[in-house]
């Protein structure tokens, strides 16, 4: 699996306005240990809003760029999601958090009806219509399956009624899993596992998130 | 081990003006895949300064918070460390990055002239002298060296000939060590291990994470 090009997706840095940080470090870590080729990648537009996160209170005098929190999380290591094409990847990964709802994204608004980031909906379509894996955690496989509506791939969010729902009026279909499993479409190349959606800490984030990139690596 | 009550000390979010995301996140997995009960904390002070992650620049007209910012780390479970007892610890670790040089205290610019931040000094002396185990990575084990003052403790901080130059002028021990290893003064119960400041890469700090981890719990 050595050297494999795995493009990770960012969203900001912190779970309420941003990327969901032991999801996407969890990640890099899995990926890293498999001596994968990591290219990290956030869109270059304003986070929705800013949460104090100590507080749980939207920030409201600030504003915050999705690229720059978003190189917190890989030490500067990060381009504009923008000039990164599908063929300079062999797979993709999706990390969550609330920024893959509000800022790539307006799931966390809208539904079945969200709006999606045209650059990110361009690289996923591109990366779909390819055949390369894509690997989507917590949230993101409810984004992802905007992109890819009326295509009938199968996700799981874990057990969120409200989400899974959206997912079903999307033209996708939902499997319900636990916090450590993940739920693979061979046919579409899709894989995905709950993670915060349902897991109560770091600890039980970590297998499925294993899972998903050994399994993507392998596919890959 | 189950149950033991670890206190980790964050400075921040993001290694140039905060805590290492990487370090701190592995440390809370292994300590959380370990049943430990984490206690998160940071000063509630402003940060040194503001740097923009993607260009390295400072950031000149922004201030944020240590503790509302290692919140982003922790979602949200985070106490001010001025409220936090050494009775209620069992151990303590202190992850790196820039924050723990220039927020937890001015070791980045001032080395063995360093001043601590006082309740940050309080909590760790108060750990030291009731023999409680306390781990520190990257550039943390210089901060508790000077802490630590004149009693001769062991630690690393890797390879850096000016850093451990400073632990020495300290009164303290810097031993050599590569990024995957750990230094251990049984005496004095410290715990100490490189990461970033000789690791490449994710995958080379999460090993000297997890056996600072394991000796740590086992010490406590």
């Amino acid at each position: 699996m050595a050297g494999k090009r795995i493009g990770v997706v960012l969203s900001g840095c912190g779970v309420y306005d941003g990327s969901e940080i032991h999801e996407a470090t969890l990640t890099l870590y899995f990926l890293d240990r498999a001596k994968a080729q990591i290219i990290a990648m956030a869109p270059n537009i304003p986070q929705f809003h800013v949460i104090n996160h100590l507080t749980g209170e939207v920030v409201g005098n600030e504003s915050r760029n999705c690229l720059v929190e978003s190189a917190r999380i890989v030490r500067g290591h990060i381009r504009d999601i923008a000039t990164v094409k599908a063929d300079e990847l062999d797979a993709i990964i999706l990390p969550g958090g609330f920024g893959a709802a509000k800022n790539l994204s307006t799931i966390a608004f809208d539904g079945a009806d969200a709006k999606i980031d045209p650059d990110t909906t361009r690289l996923l379509l591109d990366m779909y219509q390819a055949k390369k894996p894509i690997g989507a955690l917590c949230i993101a496989p409810a984004m992802l399956s905007k992109v890819l509506a009326g295509k009938g791939v199968t996700l799981t969010i874990g057990d969120d009624g409200g989400v899974a729902g959206a997912i079903q009026k999307m033209g996708n279909v939902h499997q319900l899993s636990a916090f450590d499993g993940i739920v693979v479409d061979a046919a579409n190349r899709i894989v995905t596992t709950a993670s915060y959606m349902c897991a109560a800490s770091i600890a039980e984030v970590g297998p499925g998130i294993e899972k998903l990139v050994d399994h993507l690596l392998k596919m890959a």
